[in-house]
Parts: C-alpha cells; sequence; structure tokens
C-alpha cells in the first residue's frame, strides 16, 4: 500500500515535494494544505487535494507523513511541533543553533501524539550533517572542513536589500579553490574564513544611489561581510532577472585524518554536492525521510528524530534482500 | 564502562584493529586470538591478553563485542557464523556476490544465540554501499558509477604470480580523469570498462624468463587484463620491495541524477576516499561498527546485519545531543 503524503505549505520547498512524490514508486501525494485560498492554487498532482491549511486535522488517518515545508525562522519552531502532534511530520529546520531546543519542542509533542517528527532534514542540515558523523566517528584523529557553494545565499542576499538605495541583490558564496587543494594534501591547515570562501554580490541600485557608498557599506557589514573578501557588481535589473535567477548549490565536507603506530596514514574522507536546484535536491531528501518516518512509525517509534537516527536502509524503497544484492 | 573488544586473528586487519581500539575513547581491547602459538605473538597493547583460537568460547561474557579478521575466501565464512554463536560479531566480508548466502548463514547462526553480526564492514562494501543507498534514494532517476584507485588490487597481483616466469607482481588500479570528468560533468556517460580504468602491473621476472611472453600473457588474461588497457612494467625485486609496498587505496562513488517539471535540473553527489593504508581505514571502520553492534545487542536486536541497519548515531561515541549540538 502506498505512503499517503500531505504537504504543508506550497512554496519552493512544496512543489519541490510534489515532484519528489512523482518519482517514489511507493508514495502518492493525498493533498496539499495553504494558508492562501485553496481555490487560487494549482498544483500538478491530478487526483490530489487543495485544502486550507485550518482544515488539517480533518485529514487525520488519511495521511501517513505530513511535509512541513515553511521557513526556519518563524514558520517551523511552531508549525512542526503543533502538527507533530498529528501526524508523523518532515521538516528542513536549519537554524543549526537552535536545533536543541526545535527537537525537544518535537520531541515533546511527538511524544505525547505517538507520531514521529524527523526534524532538520536536507543538505546542511542533513547529508553534510550524515557526512561529519560518519567521518568523525572512523577517523577520530582528525579535522572537519565544510565548504558551501558556488551558490546563492538567501542570508546575505537579504543582508544586502536592507541596505539604503539598494533595491535587489543576489550573493554567491564561493569556496576558494586553494584552500580546497590545501585541505585535499592532508596538510591540515588552520583556514581563516576569508581564506576558505569569498564572496559575490550583484547589486541592482534605486534610481540616484551612491555607488560607493552602497559598496563600502556591503564590504564592511559585520558577520556577513567584513571577514571576507568580497566583490561588488551594479547591474540592471533585467539582467539579474536574466543571469541571476539559479537556484544552483553545492558543497563539500572533508575530513582528513591519521591512523597507525605512529600517526603517519593519513586519510581523506570527502563527501561534495553539485547541484542544480537547491530546493528540489532538499526536497528529495525530505521524501526519502517521509519514508523512514513511515517505517520507524509503524515499528512502534515515537517522537523526535534526525537523519542521523535513520537506518540508511529505511530511506530506499528496495528491500533489505534486495539491497544487499544490488548495492552493498 | 568500556566496550570490551576481542580479535580473531592478528594480520593486517588484526593490527589495524588493535590500532583502532586505541583510538576510541569508549574501548578497550581483551584479547587477541591466534592460530598460531600465542607465545610467538607480541601485541601493542599492555594488558590484553594473546590466546589460542581454539580458546575463545572459555571468553564468553568476558568480550563484548569479537572483530573476525580473517580472509573472504575460506575463514570468513565459516568463521563468522561460528563466533556468532558465541558473541556480537563484526567482519569485513567482501565478496560482494556471496553477500546474501553469508548474511544468511550469519543471521541464522545470531538469531539462535541471541547476538548480532555486522558483515561486510568496511569501504566497498561499507562506506561505498551507504553512499549509493543514499544516493539512490534522495536522486531515483540517475546513475551509478564507482571508480576505484589509485591502489593495489590483490587479486590481480596474485593473478599475475601465478603466470610462469614470474616471481612477484603488484597490480595497481587506476581511474581514468577523463571519464571521472565525464561523470561529474552531469552526462550521464555510458563507460566502457575499458574507459574506466587502466592498469599498471610491475613484475620481477625469474631469473631467464621470457619478458615478452609474460606480457603478453598478462594483457591478453580474460576477466583480469584483456578487457583493459594495461601497461607492464619489468623491475629487480629490490624495486618492488623499495617503491611498490605502499597500502594506498581509494575510490569514487559518483550519482548523477535528475530533478524537475521536466527533468531540467542535474545534481552530481561524489563520495571519495584517499588512504595512505587500506587495512588501517578498513579496521577504524570496523571498530565504529563494534560500537554500534553492542549498542544494537544492548537494545535486543539479533540478527546479522549490515551497515545498511545501522542508524549512523549509533557509530559515534559522542550521545544524541552532543551530536545534534555539534555535528547536525
Amino acid at each position: 500500500m502506498s505512503i499517503k503524503i500531505g504537504i504543508m505549505g506550497y512554496g519552493n520547498l512544496g512543489r519541490g515535494v510534489e515532484l519528489a512524490v512523482k518519482e517514489a514508486p511507493d508514495m502518492e501525494l493525498a493533498a496539499v494544505f495553504t494558508r492562501r485560498d485553496p481555490a487560487s492554487l494549482k498544483i500538478l498532482t491530478e487526483g490530489a487535494a487543495v485544502c486550507s491549511a485550518d482544515s488539517v486535522q480533518d485529514w487525520a488517518g488519511k495521511i501517513d507523513v505530513l511535509m512541513v515545508c515553511g521557513g526556519s525562522a518563524t514558520d517551523l519552531p511552531v508549525q512542526t511541533p503543533k502538527y507533530a502532534g498529528m501526524f508523523n511530520v518532515i521538516d528542513s529546520f536549519d537554524t543549526h543553533a537552535r536545533i536543541p531546543e526545535h527537537f525537544a519542542n518535537v520531541d515533546a509533542a511527538a511524544k505525547e501524539a505517538g507520531t514521529v517528527g524527523i526534524i532538520s532534514c536536507g543538505w546542511d542540515p542533513g547529508m553534510f550533517s550524515l557526512s561529519r558523523v560518519y567521518a568523525n566517528a572512523i577517523l577520530p584523529e582528525g579535522k572537519d572542513y565544510t565548504f558551501w557553494g558556488k551558490g546563492v545565499s538567501q542570508g546575505h542576499s537579504d543582508a544586502i536589500r536592507r541596505i539604503e538605495g539598494v533595491k535587489d541583490a543576489r550573493q554567491y558564496t564561493i569556496p576558494v579553490d586553494a584552500a580546497l587543494d590545501a585541505v585535499r594534501s592532508g596538510k591540515n591547515p588552520e583556514l581563516t574564513t576569508r581564506e576558505k570562501h569569498t564572496r559575490e554580490c550583484f547589486v541592482v541600485l534605486e534610481d540616484g544611489a551612491d555607488a560607493d557608498r552602497v559598496e563600502k557599506e556591503i564590504k564592511e557589514m559585520p558577520n556577513y561581510f567584513s571577514d571576507y573578501d568580497t566583490t561588488v557588481h551594479f547591474i540592471s535589473a533585467e539582467e539579474l532577472a536574466a543571469n541571476h535567477s539559479s537556484l544552483a548549490h553545492g558543497g563539500f565536507v572533508i575530513r582528513s585524518g591519521k591512523t597507525g603506530v605512529n600517526k603517519e596514514h593519513n586519510h581523506i574522507i570527502e563527501y561534495s554536492l553539485k547541484l542544480d536546484s537547491n530546493p528540489e535536491f532538499t526536497t528529495s531528501v525530505l521524501i526519502a525521510c517521509a519514508r523512514a518516518a513511515k517505517r520507524m512509525a509503524d515499528e512502534g517509534q515515537k517522537g523526535a528524530k534526525t537523519m542521523l537516527d535513520i537506518p540508511p536502509a529505511y530511506l530506499s524503497p528496495l528491500s533489505g534482500e534486495e539491497l544487499r544484492a544490488h548495492l552493498l
């Protein structure tokens, strides 16, 4: 019997989840829930319902896993614990510093309701976290390196947009090749923030804005830009729309570690992603996690989980026998 | 209380396990078991016992996990099921085609004894298998590529040594850069065996052996060499010992997959290893699996498992809280 999926929120993530469900041989989309007028929403899946977010509790028992597709800043801290009280849930909560608090809130709600809530699924947190945990467990003596990009950082783009005189902006985070090469050499370099990434900004000015002042404000902005080598390009709104609307992203997780009687052997473990669409890759991970949530709930597990708690085989539609025969 | 480890067999793998136990904050080596005269064995760990393999059953209850460090051809098919009848066990069984049969044998023995036996741990099978399973679960529409090397293949080196007139040999498997680049480009190329790897052989001849005949026999050997571009170098025994005793190895697992309404977005997931010591890295993985075996057994699980069944957090000495706070 196929796994019935609900989608809460139909933005970039919600649409990506819908596409990922289409690719899953063992799933079907039951309903999309929206805070907008359901009649205004066109979805891709024939036969799936489009409903008001307020009516979601009517779907208890008709949905196996609800994908909570809100933002990490204000939506998920409220929504994930709330819906974990009704359904098995998946979210992509990515505010690293607040994960322990979010985990505790979802855990309490899910344990009371007898559901499974897998939080912080995606690639970072998510696949990158898994790479760090595996590599640290294997090579206890070593050093971790994470590089992001090339890709647009929404947080940094938003920070530029808040500057007076800026109409629109995109900021790319770019890993420095020389730093990657140094890490891969096994030399375990100590790298400063500036040595690891550069930042490239494409900015559309309001009419009459002072480009020199805007560039100075960007480059001197603490936390966001002052510790980096930053380049600023001023372009037209048309050029921004034409050349900078890509959702591509990616990155590298590398652990360099040593073994041997005298620590004479070095090992490099590297995991990397090169993604044409950050939201579509993220939602492909979320849907694999939904499969695991169903299996864990069917076993009688309950409470909050992360990808670190999921036996990898649970993410696959294949059986244990098939996996051992073909992928082990 | 620390996890008590036993090592069955003190070759390259057994010695690597001993080093990995030294690095584990939560483990101690209880005993090494050998088929040789125990008095002839010098181990690195003070306070650990050295015992005859025949006496291992006397250690029931005194060892949490027994690391079965034999060869896949003839040792492990017998030893792992046998010792799973007495202890939680870990092995590195790597004959891919016979894994289902080995799994069934260990499963039966472990279920009867109430133990956990994790088989086929290491990097391939092992970490490479995990990479394939994760990447396939995330990107159901795509193509897998595995490249090995640069590193010595024992099987191919042995095949050369069986040729008349050959005194000794080492064979390196080398991935072809152009093939790796084509895969990383997202073009999903169909690659022949010849296009993926080259084979480089360093051969020491017996006195008076015919080099031309040996080279021809190597290059035309079916399965092992005839489908590859193979280079043969004849060198002295001294040169072989001086320059070709490295245990380095590595490889790449890449999945290239598509998402999107019209499959317009390509994604590349790449996992790679660059290892100075193949046996020491392998045993570092085995020891992380031993930690998981203890946890799974403590939960009341029993039977055969593979790394695909292990929640990643179980491999780490850190708690769930610590992992979520620092590595997620």
